[in-house]
C-alpha cells in the first residue's frame, strides 16, 4: 500500500534508503502494512524503483509469495543488507521506523553501517496509513461483514440454545472458533465480562458461570491483515429502570457523537462532546472515545482529550463511550467507522438497542 | 520469577531501579516473566522490596490480579513512573531491556529523565529465563502434557474419521480448537504442510486439499503463560523405500542428537552433531537444531553452529532437525526436553514412528 507516496515522503527527508527490520517474531504493523511478509528479515525500500526483502533460506517460499524480489542471505543478515543499502560511498540519508526498531538493534545497525545517518520514519508511515486507500477499505468492508455475521450468529445461539453458554468462556469459545471457521483469526483476546466484571474493561473471559447483569462483549478479527473492533453489551436477566437509563444515555451519547462525525473536526473535541452528553456519569467513563483501525486494531487517530488530530476523509475509527461503576457492572458500545464524503459511514452494523436474555 | 535473582544482578550492575516499559500492544515476554500482567503501563523493581506497576485507569482491576501493588497514574504516565525510581537526587542507574524499548521510548525517556544513566538489563533476563525454576518446570509439563494430547486426539480422528479432514486447514483448526477448548492458546499459527508444501518450513496452512505425501505438522500452546513446541511429521498414501529412508534417517539424527545432551555440551558442537549425522542429506538441513523454550515460544539457547552457549540443568530445548527439498518433500521431528541430572528428560512423548494415513 501507498509505496509511491512512501518513496515521495522519503525524498523530501532526504533520505536515500528505508530499512524496515523485522528481528523479533511479532506482528510487525509497518511491514504488514508494505508487504504482507511477516518472517524473521529485513525489507529495503529504495527512492526510486522496487524493494527487495531480505531473509533465510528457511524463509524463501514464503517471502517469494509478497510478489516482492526477495534475497536469501548466506553468511551475513547485515552485509546483506549493508548491500542493498547502497554502493560503498553513498551517503544518503537510511530511514528506520524508531517506533519500532529495538534500542539493540539500533546500536547493532549503527555499529555494522557507521558511515551512515538514521532518519525516523515512523511518523512518515503512520501518517500514510491514516487514511485508507479504496483498496484497503474495501478489504476492511469484508472483514466487518465477516465480523458483524459472527456476532450476530452468537446472539441468535444465545437466543436459542441458551444451554450452550453456560460460562463467560463459553460465549469467547462461541465467536473465536466461528472466526477460524471464517479462516480469519482474532485481531485481540475476545472481551466477555458479565455481572461485575462488565466494569472491567479489559476483562479477560473466565471459565466462571454467566452472571445476571450487564455482559460487555468486545470482538475484533483479522481478515487479509486488516483488522476489526466493535463491542457489544447485553444483559442476562431483566435490567432495572436505573440500569435501562444508564444504558439508553450511553446508547445516546454514542449515537450523537458519530453523528458529529466530519472532516476537520477535532478529535479531543469530539471525545469532550461525548464526554458532555453523559453529564454526571462523565467520571465512570475512563478511557479514550476511540481510535483507529486498520492493519492495527489500535491505531491512529487516537480519539481521546490530549488528541491533537484531525479527522480526515478516508479515516476509519471506533467510536466506543463507556461508563464503569466499580464491582458494581459497566456498558460499552462500539462501533467503527468510516469517515467518507464528509459523513460517517458505519462499517458496523449490528443494532444497539438493549437485548436481554434469559439466564 | 526469580525476582530475587534479578534484583542481585541489578546490584552487582549498579543499578537503583529497573524499569520495564509495555508501551506497546503485543506480548512483552520479560514482563510475562516477572508479572502476567500484558496490558500498557510499566513495571518498576527497585533493588530491594516490592515492584510496582503503573498503569491507567482502565486497566487497575486487570493489574491487581497479578498480586503486586498497583498504581493508577492520573495526568502524566512519565511523571508517575519518575517518581517511582527514586527522589530528587537519586543517581543510581536505571536498568531498561535494551531489546524490547524502541528508539523512540529511549528518547523519550531520555528527554522527561535526563538526569539519570541508563543501563542494560536485556542479557541479565535472559540468563535468568534460561533455566527454569521447579514451578516453571511444572506448569511446562503440564502445558505439554495437554498438548500432546491434542495432537495424539487430531491423529486418532484422522484415522477414524478421515472424511472431517479434506484440507490442510481442517487439520489446523482441530488442532486450534481442541486448544481453546482447553483454555489455552496458540504459542505460534499451526504449521500444517502436505505434498510439496511440506518441504516449506514456515508453511501457512491452506484451505487445499491434503496433498499425498509427508505432511509436517508443526504446533504449540501457550499455558499459563509458558509456552510448547512439537512437530511430526506424518505421511498420507504410501511412502516410497527412499521416501521412507529418508524419514528413518531423520528419526535416527534426531534420536542420536538427543542422547547426547548433557550438561556443558555446547550447542554448536550438538548442531553439528546432527548434521554430520545426516551424512549426505545435510544441505537439506537448512535451519537450526533448536531453541530454547518457556514464555516464549523461541527464546535462549540457541542451538546453532554460531551458538556460543552450553547446554546446563534445567534447560528447556527443542531438538529438531528437519530435511527440506525444494518443491518435492520436507521432513521435521521436533521434540522439547529437560536437561535434568545431567540426562535428557522428555517434555513431548507422542511416538516418533512414521504414521501413514489414508488419502
Amino acid at each position: 500500500m501507498k509505496l509511491k507516496e512512501l518513496q515521495q515522503g522519503m525524498k523530501k527527508k532526504g533520505i536515500a534508503s528505508t530499512l524496515l527490520l523485522n528481528l523479533d517474531e511479532q506482528v510487525y504493523p509497518n511491514l504488514a502494512y508494505f508487504c504482507s511478509y511477516q518472517g524473521f528479515g529485513a525489507m529495503v525500500i529504495p527512492l526510486q524503483g522496487r524493494p527487495v526483502l531480505i531473509v533465510p533460506k528457511m524463509e524463501e517460499a514464503r517471502a517469494q509469495e509478497t510478489g516482492y524480489r526477495v534475497e536469501v542471505y548466506k553468511t551475513s543478515f547485515f552485509d546483506t543488507v549493508k548491500k542493498h543499502l547502497g554502493k560503498p560511498g553513498e551517503h544518503g540519508k537510511i530511514g528506520i521506523d524508531q517506533s519500532a526498531v529495538s534500542l539493540a538493534n539500533y546500536k547493532l545497525l549503527k555499529k555494522r553501517i557507521p558511515s551512515r545517518q538514521f532518519s525516523d520514519i515512523s511518523s512518515l508511515c503512520s501518517q500514510l496509513r491514516l487514511t485508507k486507500t479504496p483498496n484497503e477499505l474495501s478489504v476492511m468492508k469484508k472483514a466487518f461483514f465477516i465480523a458483524d455475521s459472527i456476532v450476530e450468529e452468537c446472539f441468535l445461539s444465545l437466543r436459542s440454545s441458551p444451554h450452550l453458554f453456560r460460562t463467560e468462556h463459553d460465549i469467547a469459545l462461541f465467536l473465536e472458533k466461528k472466526t477460524l471457521d471464517h479462516g480469519c483469526s482474532l485481531s485481540f483476546p475476545v472481551i466477555v465480562g458479565s455481572g461485575k466484571a462488565s466494569s472491567v474493561p479489559h476483562y479477560e473471559p473466565l471459565p466462571k458461570k454467566i452472571a445476571k447483569g450487564f455482559c460487555v462483549i468486545d470482538f475484533g478479527i483479522r481478515y487479509k491483515g486488516y483488522c476489526t473492533d466493535m463491542t457489544r453489551t447485553i444483559y442476562f436477566g431483566k435490567p432495572s429502570r436505573k440500569e435501562r437509563d444508564h444504558y439508553l444515555l450511553l446508547q445516546h451519547a454514542q449515537q450523537q457523537t458519530i453523528a458529529k462525525v466530519s472532516e476537520g473536526r477535532s478529535c479531543a473535541e469530539l471525545h469532550l462532546f461525548c464526554e458532555k452528553l453523559l453529564g454526571k456519569l462523565k467520571p465512570y467513563f475512563i478511557h479514550s472515545l476511540g481510535h483507529g483501525v486498520g492493519v492495527q486494531v489500535h491505531e491512529a487517530p487516537s480519539l481521546s482529550p490530549k488528541s491533537k488530530e484531525k479527522l480526515r476523509e478516508g479515516m476509519v475509527f471506533t467510536i466506543e463511550p463507556g461508563i464503569y461503576f466499580p464491582n458494581r457492572y459497566g456498558i460499552r458500545i462500539e462501533d467503527t467507522l468510516i469517515l467518507q464524503n464528509n459523513k460517517p459511514v458505519m462499517l458496523t452494523s449490528l443494532p444497539k438497542d438493549l437485548l436481554t436474555f434469559c439466564l
